[in-house]
């Protein structure tokens, strides 16, 4: 393992405000087979940074959608049928137009199937993989640890976020800890799987999965704690989360960001 | 194509005004089949305009809800396989009961087969279409100018309502450019579908479906422009629009209008 | 049928505030099968509590997340053939496991299908019935009143949440009349979906189903009441609610509490 570049992770806070800039001017496509809990919030985080949600899941349509998209989010949540079909024709596109791609494996620790199901998407590299400590614990069979992150990270060549208290964010080579966000979000629904939306949205205009991973996380987390100081409680929270993330400028990533 | 009627132009504030007072004071069933990312902001439009919705998509069900119900939503957001069954059904039905019925063909310009299901939808009469220049430009082949949505309506019998910097509402005959509304109304996820359903509820108490389509994007306009006023970004632009609604009286219909 | 338990009525303040407490301490999760509109604001009403929601229907894991709930919510509102067979999943699991479990009958007073499935489902053990007055008179073919109730509670072993102007909570030899609440309530989707979802969580914690329910709609009431002094409509309602829920203590729960 390498130390943690400590150039680098401070320039992060400049890197993820141009990336952020990138997507508010693009306003990258992003496909996002997600689940029915989460398709609000997590088109209204895209839409808050200027990108194009769309969210079929039809067989029929799906390889349109993808082939229209400049990123693709397939998250698990609600493992019906349709969707598990709609990801395997999506990332067949995905990978014929070398798409980048996100996968988030929400709640695989609950489930025998649902582990199986993530551990062969996982294996059709993902771009990024963003997920909680019991989520990488089941997909990896290996403590959710720096070193067994980086070893899991080299063997999928993609990054992967692992968020938390702290996110870590770590390729083969490279990690970064992100410090920032607000105990609110873990009180309202959904919020992993739009950070893992807003991870696809920065692959859009980045290559590097790795900077664009951590930005993601970054700007997430910073948008929250903006909201936390104005919140009454999670249901203020939600709307001033996205309010924050709508107004987010390079100032304030540079002044919050709290990165190692 | 005739001239803009400048006085029914003068008069829709008035007219808009008493519809949504018969759409309080009647509070219409609306069924809507609609997409799963719009279902929860169509429903809270609708209850806010003291209509009653409801969402199945159920085929074992979906003839007794269009039964019940005084006016069709049918969205073409999402499109599985069992919402494309239950559009079948559900038009079936309110054919039989001379239900009015909107159709909202969103994003059909992503996805061919999309595109043909909407044309075969168009050509089922439905009272009003609610849709983007994209859309129409997919649906008709035509460019979305007034020339062509007027005639597209004529063929089809119905009105059409095209959401945009400024709506443009016509028939065979009648057309008001209605240049309402706030930039955020972009910036949030399913306020053109919620539009839709708002027509809808309109068309329940009014049956000149011009009249009707026009008053539901006039309303509609109005209450995102006094939302934009009390909103620091797109998560309080939501609430407010809810509670701009809600409590939209005659007057500020008329202050505001901006209609040609 | 009993007079009126006056006693156990003055001690239900004190008594829910009991029974929140211990869903804080304890986060039990709780899997719902649940309408696509309701399930964003149910999810976020059980994480407002420190509850874990999950909502998959597929039929591969509807039993590994039934097992590791600690209740289950049952609600009819979208009834679509997914959702129809993990229903009987999961009830066959939470059977098996004795996981006490909320049947929401959503609009069955609409559909003749959907009213006699709903039939099935009562016959098999629901631990709680949350429901209006049509809703009840659909699925007992009875008059919503006292005696009715507390028959219909007594056949089937359960407690019954009636909501509507008052809620009357009863089993088969008590009852409750709870007069909190806001007309705004009635103006956002899924409150009554939520409203059962957060009996589902009290069940988790209490194993007395009339005590567990009629805290759940006390709680429910109360925060509704605080939130409607703070909104300004529907929209800021909602936000309001979830607020009010995340904050609520004993105090207020005993200052407000209109039972008899």
């Amino acid at each position: 393992m390498q130390p943690p570049q400590t150039d680098i992770a401070r320039a992060l806070p400049q890197i993820a405000a141009d990336i952020l800039a990138r997507v508010r001017r693009q306003g990258p496509r992003v496909h996002c087979i997600t689940n029915s809990v989460a398709q609000e919030l997590t088109a209204n985080v895209l839409l808050a940074v200027n990108g194009l949600p769309s969210m079929t899941i039809a067989a029929a349509e799906i390889a349109d959608f993808v082939d229209r998209a400049d990123a693709l989010l397939v998250n698990l949540g609600t493992l019906d049928n349709e969707r598990r079909t709609a990801i395997g024709l999506a990332l067949d596109r995905a990978g014929a137009k070398n798409r980048p791609w996100v996968l988030d494996p929400v709640l695989i620790d609950l489930s025998a199937p649902r582990t199986a199901f993530a551990r062969t998407l996982a294996a059709r590299n993902p771009t990024a993989i963003r997920l909680n400590a019991r989520e990488f614990a089941a997909l990896a069979q290996a403590e959710p640890e720096a070193t067994a992150l980086a070893r899991f990270a080299s063997e999928r060549h993609c990054a992967i976020g692992l968020t938390g208290e702290t996110d870590l964010v770590v390729d083969a080579v490279r990690r970064f800890g992100i410090a920032n966000g607000h105990a609110l979000m873990a009180r309202i629904t959904a919020m992993g799987c739009a950070a893992s939306a807003l991870v696809a949205a920065c692959l859009a205009v980045e290559k590097d999965a790795f900077l664009a991973s951590a930005s993601a996380l970054l700007i997430f987390g910073v948008a929250g704690e903006i909201a936390g100081e104005d919140a009454h409680g999670p249901g203020t929270f939600a709307a001033a989360f996205l309010d924050a993330l709508y107004e987010l400028d390079a100032g304030e990533i540079a002044d919050r960001a709290e990165v190692k």
